[in-house]
């Protein structure tokens, strides 16, 4: 049983996708998992008039597990994220997070400003003991199974320390959401070899081996794809927040270049859609922003109502599978290894 | 008129791709070019007989313009990149890079063993003014027209002064050899606005706007694959090699990736082919050594003679276009403004 928190007014299509990716959720989940929709009360309530009334109208059973909960401000994009909890306290990002620690709710998704979702969680939620930033996974399709890329852009400049902390964040996500046992972690390198790389990333490559997690060496930007490197299957691949992000950015606009290179070769627009179906991030819905004591987690700014279902599902699925306790377990164990 | 020395031994389909390659090349070339084939003359002569007289033979009226340089000894991929100069003197990498300060020769090519070129080139053509460490440009192809993605793999510790060097450095390259009048410089990073990135990347922007290159702003990771940011067309991206080695290595997965989806969605081989023709890295051929006082050409270990023919062809562009004096111009120009 999961109670979640949807930020119903952030997101480019608020509130029309945010609501209709609740109905649709809860049509799919369990019938003990309920959704807290936290917003503006008269702005949620026509939109599910509307959408059940109409489109959604076969789903309305779903109606009394959703629950509305008030939210007077708006994040825009324009407020600056370090500001919006002190300018917006009573923002729908702020009330849906503070509901975790007032154990009303199990988990929060958002799909407004990834800034303002970071420094809400991080100081509503507050971050586990031995972490300085939380770090935001991206799952990459590829050819075998996807694989976890951290940190994705919460940090730039990362120490090995740090760089260690990802790969235990993202072992415990891999594991307990995307239900992979003893996950195979890699470090994101220029080569196969130990004594590749920079300053920082040399260093890391000794600390993982010692680290606690099943670590599997160098990955290279070749094997991100192929979903493994010479040892094997690779679940995680860990590298700082700026070559995550520029690598994540890349990898988006890859299909729809594609897209172009093969429409110009007259390959159908149906072929294509149908065999490019993998690389729709919609089906991963959202990132769990990792670090924080609870469940909250990032959507895009243009998520579709089937992105943010599959965020609520994820978010169900984080806190069933305890996910934020093992992560509080995993890094105090490997504080008390270190003492 | 350019002499080119092509390292006849190195690459996993010497002699064979290199010689062909050659020929090819010369059929192509203005009939005032040369190449120079380095290596063990037995070899490289039974190699040009058999292609000269078998499936070649329509292009042997190029072989005058061939001459065959000795250089007995063969470096080997298990050789150390570092102790090759000293153990292999006589190898066809370093007799070939040797011609260029003897005066016999104007550019150098080979696909053999990137490190020992790299510290070969380094040792023997020597570094130009201002400079530490030469970098690697790659071409990246791209919907409208490739772009200069620099370093690539040489550098993986990068000063801010260093990535000033490369801005400089792939300038010149975009426009001797690409043909690209006053190229516009992009700087690889996680947003648009000048205090995005980490430290070093912080500090370089603000270094570009007062390098004397054409300064356009950030690039981010979906901003590749566009050829432009939203100041306009980009013709060079500058990065540390620790990321250009990461993402050059994850393109090139890129396109066996798709093939793979695509086929399984039914997509013809025949089509795919010529749709992805524009991707293939041979059409390319190979990366000139930036910053050494000369022309060494760095091809794919896998290069096909198409490959080798197409570096022969940017040797000679590098060789005809001054591109060596320009970059040690600009260089020396910002020394001067600097001091």
């Amino acid at each position: 049983m999961a109670r979640i928190a949807l930020d119903a007014m952030g997101g480019d299509f608020a509130p029309r996708a945010a609501v209709a990716g609740a109905v649709q959720a809860l049509a799919e989940l369990e019938p003990t998992h309920t959704i807290q929709l936290v917003g503006q009360p008269d702005v949620i309530e026509r939109e599910l008039a509307v959408l059940l009334d109409g489109e959604l109208a076969a789903l309305a059973h779903v109606r009394p597990r959703l629950d509305v909960v008030e939210a007077p401000d708006v994040v825009e994009m324009s407020d600056k994220p370090s500001a919006v909890l002190r300018t917006k306290p009573n923002s729908s990002m702020m009330v849906g997070l503070r509901l975790q620690p007032e154990g009303r709710s199990d988990g929060f998704v958002s799909a407004g400003s990834t800034g303002a979702q970071m420094v809400g969680s991080v100081m509503i939620l507050k971050l586990h003991d031995g972490l300085k930033r939380p770090a935001i996974p991206t799952v990459f399709p590829t050819a075998r199974h996807a694989v976890v890329v951290l940190d994705s852009g919460a940090n730039v400049d990362c120490s090995p320390e740090e760089l260690v902390q990802f790969a235990r964040l993202g072992a415990v996500y891999a594991e307990d959401v995307l239900g992979r046992p003893n996950p195979a972690v890699g470090l994101l390198n220029i080569g196969e070899e130990p004594e590749k790389g920079n300053a920082v990333v040399k260093e890391t490559y000794q600390l993982l081996q010692h680290a606690g997690v099943n670590f599997r060496g160098n990955v290279e930007g070749r094997d991100i794809l192929r979903g493994r490197n010479d040892h094997g299957d690779i679940d995680v691949t860990v590298c700082d927040g700026f070559t995550g992000n520029v690598l994540l950015k890349f990898y988006e606009a890859v299909a729809p270049f594609m897209v172009g290179l093969l429409r110009s070769a007259g390959v159908s627009a149906e072929q294509l859609e149908r065999a490019l179906e993998p690389l729709d991030y919609s089906t991963h819905g959202g990132a769990p922003l990792l670090g924080v004591r609870g469940v909250s987690i990032i959507c895009h700014g243009k998520s579709s109502p089937r992105a943010i279902k599959n965020a609520l599902r994820m978010a169900v699925q984080a806190v069933e599978s305890k996910m934020n306790d093992h992560i509080g377990r995993r890094l105090s164990a490997s504080a008390e290894d270190a003492a």
